[in-house]
Protein backbone atom coordinates (compact mmCIF):
# COMPACT_ATOMS: atom_id res chain seq x y z
CA UNK A 1 0.00 0.00 0.00
CA UNK A 2 1.52 3.64 -0.56
CA UNK A 3 2.33 5.40 2.28
CA UNK A 4 0.01 8.44 2.49
CA UNK A 5 2.14 11.09 3.93
CA UNK A 6 1.26 13.88 5.35
CA UNK A 7 1.12 17.63 3.16
CA UNK A 8 2.88 19.95 4.42
CA UNK A 9 0.21 21.94 5.83
CA UNK A 10 -0.54 18.59 7.99
CA UNK A 11 2.72 18.12 9.13
CA UNK A 12 2.79 21.70 10.37
CA UNK A 13 -0.22 21.33 12.48
CA UNK A 14 1.07 17.76 13.77
CA UNK A 15 4.44 19.04 14.85
CA UNK A 16 2.21 22.25 16.07
CA UNK A 17 0.15 20.06 18.34
CA UNK A 18 2.55 17.48 19.36
CA UNK A 19 4.22 20.93 20.61
CA UNK A 20 1.89 22.11 22.30
CA UNK A 21 0.40 19.21 23.89
CA UNK A 22 3.81 18.45 25.96
CA UNK A 23 3.98 22.73 26.15
CA UNK A 24 0.66 22.33 28.06
CA UNK A 25 1.03 18.81 29.91
CA UNK A 26 4.15 20.03 31.57
CA UNK A 27 3.06 23.86 32.31
CA UNK A 28 -0.15 21.99 33.97
CA UNK A 29 1.28 19.51 35.73
CA UNK A 30 4.09 22.46 37.14
CA UNK A 31 1.41 24.64 38.75
CA UNK A 32 -0.43 21.59 40.05
CA UNK A 33 2.65 20.03 41.54
CA UNK A 34 3.65 23.09 43.20
CA UNK A 35 0.14 23.81 44.18
CA UNK A 36 -1.40 20.92 45.36
CA UNK A 37 1.68 18.35 45.09
CA UNK A 38 -0.03 16.55 42.17
CA UNK A 39 0.05 16.29 38.72
CA UNK A 40 -2.99 16.95 36.23
CA UNK A 41 -3.98 12.86 36.11
CA UNK A 42 -4.42 13.24 39.70
CA UNK A 43 -6.16 16.47 40.16
CA UNK A 44 -8.68 15.32 37.37
CA UNK A 45 -9.81 12.54 39.10
CA UNK A 46 -10.93 14.47 41.98
CA UNK A 47 -12.33 17.13 39.83
CA UNK A 48 -14.28 14.58 38.10
CA UNK A 49 -15.71 12.87 41.43
CA UNK A 50 -17.03 16.11 43.27
CA UNK A 51 -19.30 16.47 39.85
CA UNK A 52 -20.40 13.11 40.00
CA UNK A 53 -23.64 12.48 42.26
CA UNK A 54 -23.15 11.70 45.92
CA UNK A 55 -19.35 12.31 44.73
CA UNK A 56 -18.65 8.59 43.74
CA UNK A 57 -18.27 6.80 40.46
CA UNK A 58 -17.03 3.18 39.83
CA UNK A 59 -13.63 2.83 39.36
CA UNK A 60 -14.72 1.62 34.94
CA UNK A 61 -16.51 4.73 34.70
CA UNK A 62 -13.82 6.80 35.93
CA UNK A 63 -10.89 5.21 33.92
CA UNK A 64 -13.63 5.64 30.91
CA UNK A 65 -13.96 9.52 31.35
CA UNK A 66 -10.62 10.04 31.57
CA UNK A 67 -9.38 7.93 29.00
CA UNK A 68 -6.79 6.15 30.75
CA UNK A 69 -6.13 2.08 31.22
CA UNK A 70 -7.47 0.70 34.60
CA UNK A 71 -4.27 0.12 35.79
CA UNK A 72 -2.67 3.38 35.40
CA UNK A 73 -6.26 4.40 37.29
CA UNK A 74 -5.67 1.55 40.16
CA UNK A 75 -2.05 3.36 40.41
CA UNK A 76 -3.38 7.21 40.85
CA UNK A 77 -6.05 6.13 42.81
CA UNK A 78 -3.51 4.31 45.51
CA UNK A 79 -1.74 7.20 46.20
CA UNK A 80 -5.07 9.54 46.28
CA UNK A 81 -5.97 7.09 48.89
CA UNK A 82 -2.73 7.09 50.75
CA UNK A 83 -3.30 11.18 51.23
CA UNK A 84 -6.89 10.88 51.96
CA UNK A 85 -8.35 12.50 49.34
CA UNK A 86 -10.15 9.82 47.47
CA UNK A 87 -11.72 6.47 49.40
CA UNK A 88 -12.45 2.77 47.92
CA UNK A 89 -15.63 0.82 48.60
CA UNK A 90 -16.37 -2.17 46.89
CA UNK A 91 -19.34 -1.54 44.79
CA UNK A 92 -23.01 -2.58 46.09
CA UNK A 93 -24.47 -4.01 42.80
CA UNK A 94 -21.51 -5.52 41.21
CA UNK A 95 -19.40 -7.68 43.98
CA UNK A 96 -16.09 -7.49 41.53
CA UNK A 97 -16.85 -3.74 41.06
CA UNK A 98 -15.24 -0.77 43.17
CA UNK A 99 -16.66 2.63 43.50
CA UNK A 100 -14.07 5.43 44.22
CA UNK A 101 -15.48 8.03 46.28
CA UNK A 102 -14.10 11.98 47.37
CA UNK A 103 -13.16 12.42 50.54
CA UNK A 104 -14.16 15.92 52.51
CA UNK A 105 -10.60 15.99 52.35
CA UNK A 106 -10.19 15.77 48.48
CA UNK A 107 -12.96 18.54 48.27
CA UNK A 108 -11.03 20.86 50.14
CA UNK A 109 -7.94 20.36 48.75
CA UNK A 110 -9.86 20.90 45.16
CA UNK A 111 -11.80 23.90 46.08
CA UNK A 112 -8.44 25.57 47.27
CA UNK A 113 -5.99 24.34 43.93
CA UNK A 114 -8.91 24.87 41.54
CA UNK A 115 -8.99 28.74 40.99
CA UNK A 116 -5.08 28.77 40.26
CA UNK A 117 -5.26 25.82 37.70
CA UNK A 118 -8.04 27.49 35.68
CA UNK A 119 -5.81 30.38 35.62
CA UNK A 120 -2.89 28.60 34.43
CA UNK A 121 -5.27 26.95 32.16
CA UNK A 122 -6.57 30.37 31.25
CA UNK A 123 -3.60 32.70 30.89
CA UNK A 124 -1.77 29.32 28.57
CA UNK A 125 -4.96 29.01 26.37
CA UNK A 126 -8.30 30.87 26.64
CA UNK A 127 -6.60 34.49 27.11
CA UNK A 128 -5.13 33.38 23.49
CA UNK A 129 -8.03 31.99 21.29
CA UNK A 130 -11.20 33.92 20.01
CA UNK A 131 -14.31 32.80 20.67
CA UNK A 132 -14.52 31.36 17.02
CA UNK A 133 -11.25 29.43 18.09
CA UNK A 134 -12.85 27.96 20.88
CA UNK A 135 -15.66 26.04 19.19
CA UNK A 136 -13.03 25.32 16.47
CA UNK A 137 -10.95 23.65 19.08
CA UNK A 138 -14.16 21.63 20.26
CA UNK A 139 -15.11 20.93 16.97
CA UNK A 140 -11.68 19.66 16.08
CA UNK A 141 -11.48 17.95 19.09
CA UNK A 142 -14.84 16.24 19.03
CA UNK A 143 -13.98 14.77 15.58
CA UNK A 144 -10.17 13.51 16.82
CA UNK A 145 -12.45 12.24 19.91
CA UNK A 146 -14.78 10.21 17.52
CA UNK A 147 -12.42 8.60 15.08
CA UNK A 148 -10.73 7.32 17.87
CA UNK A 149 -13.65 5.77 19.83
CA UNK A 150 -16.20 5.89 17.93
CA UNK A 151 -19.91 7.90 18.26
CA UNK A 152 -20.38 5.80 22.03
CA UNK A 153 -17.23 5.61 23.88
CA UNK A 154 -18.88 2.94 25.93
CA UNK A 155 -19.49 0.52 22.61
CA UNK A 156 -16.16 1.49 21.80
CA UNK A 157 -13.10 -1.45 20.88
CA UNK A 158 -11.37 -3.63 23.24
CA UNK A 159 -8.31 -1.60 22.43
CA UNK A 160 -9.66 1.51 24.27
CA UNK A 161 -7.66 1.93 27.05
CA UNK A 162 -10.13 1.53 29.94
CA UNK A 163 -10.60 -1.44 28.34
CA UNK A 164 -6.93 -2.73 28.87
CA UNK A 165 -5.36 -3.45 31.52
CA UNK A 166 -2.19 -1.66 31.33
CA UNK A 167 -0.31 1.45 28.85
CA UNK A 168 1.28 0.39 25.99
CA UNK A 169 4.46 2.73 27.15
CA UNK A 170 6.54 1.40 29.55
CA UNK A 171 9.81 1.93 27.97
CA UNK A 172 9.86 6.51 28.69
CA UNK A 173 8.67 5.77 32.70
CA UNK A 174 9.48 10.04 33.29
CA UNK A 175 11.03 9.54 36.25
CA UNK A 176 14.18 10.95 35.75
CA UNK B 1 -8.40 38.04 42.91
CA UNK B 2 -11.47 37.16 41.70
CA UNK B 3 -11.02 33.56 39.85
CA UNK B 4 -12.13 33.61 36.25
CA UNK B 5 -13.82 30.90 35.53
CA UNK B 6 -13.96 28.95 32.27
CA UNK B 7 -17.15 30.28 30.42
CA UNK B 8 -19.04 26.94 29.31
CA UNK B 9 -18.11 26.86 25.40
CA UNK B 10 -14.02 27.28 26.98
CA UNK B 11 -15.41 24.18 29.67
CA UNK B 12 -16.43 22.49 26.57
CA UNK B 13 -13.43 23.13 24.56
CA UNK B 14 -10.71 22.43 27.25
CA UNK B 15 -12.26 18.92 28.44
CA UNK B 16 -12.38 17.68 25.27
CA UNK B 17 -8.80 18.84 24.47
CA UNK B 18 -7.26 17.02 26.98
CA UNK B 19 -9.76 14.03 26.71
CA UNK B 20 -8.30 13.74 22.65
CA UNK B 21 -4.81 14.31 24.29
CA UNK B 22 -5.02 11.07 26.13
CA UNK B 23 -6.58 9.39 23.36
CA UNK B 24 -3.94 10.24 21.04
CA UNK B 25 -0.86 9.38 22.91
CA UNK B 26 -2.33 5.64 23.78
CA UNK B 27 -3.39 5.54 20.35
CA UNK B 28 0.20 6.45 19.41
CA UNK B 29 2.23 4.73 21.71
CA UNK B 30 0.37 1.79 20.88
CA UNK B 31 1.06 1.31 17.42
CA UNK B 32 4.45 2.70 17.94
CA UNK B 33 5.23 0.25 20.43
CA UNK B 34 3.79 -2.73 18.62
CA UNK B 35 6.04 -2.06 15.50
CA UNK B 36 8.78 -0.60 17.08
CA UNK B 37 9.35 -1.47 20.47
CA UNK B 38 9.46 2.54 21.45
CA UNK B 39 6.90 4.87 22.44
CA UNK B 40 6.25 8.45 20.38
CA UNK B 41 8.71 10.23 22.51
CA UNK B 42 11.60 8.32 21.30
CA UNK B 43 10.47 7.96 17.64
CA UNK B 44 10.11 12.04 17.28
CA UNK B 45 13.65 11.90 18.69
CA UNK B 46 15.00 9.11 15.72
CA UNK B 47 12.79 11.87 13.56
CA UNK B 48 14.00 14.83 14.55
CA UNK B 49 17.82 13.73 14.14
CA UNK B 50 17.43 12.36 10.31
CA UNK B 51 16.26 15.91 9.28
CA UNK B 52 19.04 17.58 11.03
CA UNK B 53 22.31 18.13 8.72
CA UNK B 54 24.17 15.00 9.14
CA UNK B 55 21.88 13.76 11.69
CA UNK B 56 23.15 15.15 14.81
CA UNK B 57 21.65 17.29 17.02
CA UNK B 58 23.45 19.25 20.76
CA UNK B 59 21.13 17.49 23.15
CA UNK B 60 20.20 20.75 24.40
CA UNK B 61 18.67 21.57 21.00
CA UNK B 62 16.98 18.15 21.12
CA UNK B 63 15.02 19.08 24.36
CA UNK B 64 14.40 22.31 23.09
CA UNK B 65 12.38 21.10 19.92
CA UNK B 66 10.88 18.13 21.68
CA UNK B 67 9.70 19.99 24.54
CA UNK B 68 10.89 17.85 27.10
CA UNK B 69 13.48 18.46 30.27
CA UNK B 70 16.73 17.86 29.91
CA UNK B 71 17.05 14.89 32.11
CA UNK B 72 13.96 13.06 30.29
CA UNK B 73 15.54 13.38 27.03
CA UNK B 74 18.78 12.07 28.96
CA UNK B 75 16.69 9.25 30.02
CA UNK B 76 15.10 8.40 26.40
CA UNK B 77 18.54 9.10 25.12
CA UNK B 78 19.97 6.45 27.06
CA UNK B 79 17.90 4.05 26.35
CA UNK B 80 18.18 4.92 22.47
CA UNK B 81 21.86 4.48 22.85
CA UNK B 82 21.19 1.09 24.00
CA UNK B 83 19.49 -0.37 21.40
CA UNK B 84 21.79 0.93 18.97
CA UNK B 85 19.50 3.64 17.07
CA UNK B 86 21.54 6.91 18.82
CA UNK B 87 24.98 8.01 19.65
CA UNK B 88 26.08 10.33 21.45
CA UNK B 89 29.78 12.35 21.06
CA UNK B 90 31.46 14.48 22.77
CA UNK B 91 30.71 18.65 21.23
CA UNK B 92 33.50 19.26 19.47
CA UNK B 93 32.75 23.21 20.03
CA UNK B 94 32.21 23.25 23.98
CA UNK B 95 33.88 20.68 26.17
CA UNK B 96 30.57 20.44 28.95
CA UNK B 97 28.16 20.03 25.70
CA UNK B 98 26.75 16.62 23.92
CA UNK B 99 25.51 15.34 20.60
CA UNK B 100 23.01 13.05 19.64
CA UNK B 101 23.40 11.32 16.40
CA UNK B 102 21.13 8.75 14.40
CA UNK B 103 22.83 5.70 13.51
CA UNK B 104 22.65 3.62 10.81
CA UNK B 105 20.42 1.55 12.74
CA UNK B 106 17.84 3.99 13.99
CA UNK B 107 17.38 5.74 10.09
CA UNK B 108 16.25 2.14 8.90
CA UNK B 109 13.87 1.31 12.10
CA UNK B 110 12.24 5.24 11.08
CA UNK B 111 12.27 4.26 7.26
CA UNK B 112 10.60 0.94 8.64
CA UNK B 113 8.42 2.43 11.14
CA UNK B 114 7.32 5.47 9.67
CA UNK B 115 4.39 4.15 6.75
CA UNK B 116 2.50 2.68 9.75
CA UNK B 117 2.68 5.91 12.58
CA UNK B 118 1.80 8.21 9.37
CA UNK B 119 -1.39 5.90 8.49
CA UNK B 120 -2.44 5.93 12.72
CA UNK B 121 -2.08 10.11 12.49
CA UNK B 122 -3.63 10.06 9.52
CA UNK B 123 -6.55 7.48 10.36
CA UNK B 124 -6.94 9.44 13.66
CA UNK B 125 -6.76 13.06 12.87
CA UNK B 126 -5.87 14.25 9.13
CA UNK B 127 -8.87 11.75 7.75
CA UNK B 128 -11.54 13.70 9.42
CA UNK B 129 -10.51 16.82 9.32
CA UNK B 130 -11.01 19.73 6.58
CA UNK B 131 -8.71 21.36 5.04
CA UNK B 132 -9.86 24.66 6.73
CA UNK B 133 -9.47 22.69 10.25
CA UNK B 134 -6.18 21.91 10.09
CA UNK B 135 -5.18 25.46 9.22
CA UNK B 136 -7.51 26.04 12.41
CA UNK B 137 -5.65 23.60 14.22
CA UNK B 138 -2.48 24.78 13.40
CA UNK B 139 -3.24 28.62 14.50
CA UNK B 140 -5.13 27.45 17.63
CA UNK B 141 -1.50 25.41 18.90
CA UNK B 142 0.38 28.59 17.37
CA UNK B 143 -1.18 30.49 19.93
CA UNK B 144 -1.32 28.67 22.56
CA UNK B 145 2.49 27.94 22.09
CA UNK B 146 3.26 31.40 21.70
CA UNK B 147 1.65 32.27 24.96
CA UNK B 148 3.24 29.58 27.01
CA UNK B 149 7.56 29.83 25.96
CA UNK B 150 6.99 33.40 23.79
CA UNK B 151 7.85 34.22 20.22
CA UNK B 152 11.23 33.12 20.32
CA UNK B 153 11.93 29.48 22.57
CA UNK B 154 15.14 30.01 22.36
CA UNK B 155 15.32 33.22 24.41
CA UNK B 156 12.37 31.87 26.68
CA UNK B 157 12.14 31.97 30.40
CA UNK B 158 13.82 29.68 32.64
CA UNK B 159 10.92 27.69 33.71
CA UNK B 160 10.33 25.91 30.05
CA UNK B 161 11.06 22.49 30.47
CA UNK B 162 14.31 22.12 27.82
CA UNK B 163 15.72 24.84 30.89
CA UNK B 164 15.12 22.44 33.40
CA UNK B 165 16.92 19.23 35.20
CA UNK B 166 13.52 17.45 35.63
CA UNK B 167 10.53 16.89 35.24
CA UNK B 168 7.43 18.21 37.09
CA UNK B 169 5.50 14.75 37.74
CA UNK B 170 7.26 12.44 39.69
CA UNK B 171 3.94 11.19 41.10
CA UNK B 172 2.64 9.04 38.15
CA UNK B 173 5.12 7.01 37.05
CA UNK B 174 3.26 5.74 34.43
CA UNK B 175 4.94 2.08 34.46
CA UNK B 176 1.64 0.98 35.79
Amino acid sequence: MTTRWLSPAEQRAWRSYVSVSSLLEDAIDRQLQAEAGMPHLYYSILAMLSEAPERRLRMTELAEVLKITRSRLTYAVTRLENDGTVRREGCPTDRRGHVAVLTDEGMAILERTAPGHVETVRSAVFDHLTPEQVGQLEEICGSIARAIQGDNPGAGGEDLPWRRRSSPSCGDARTA
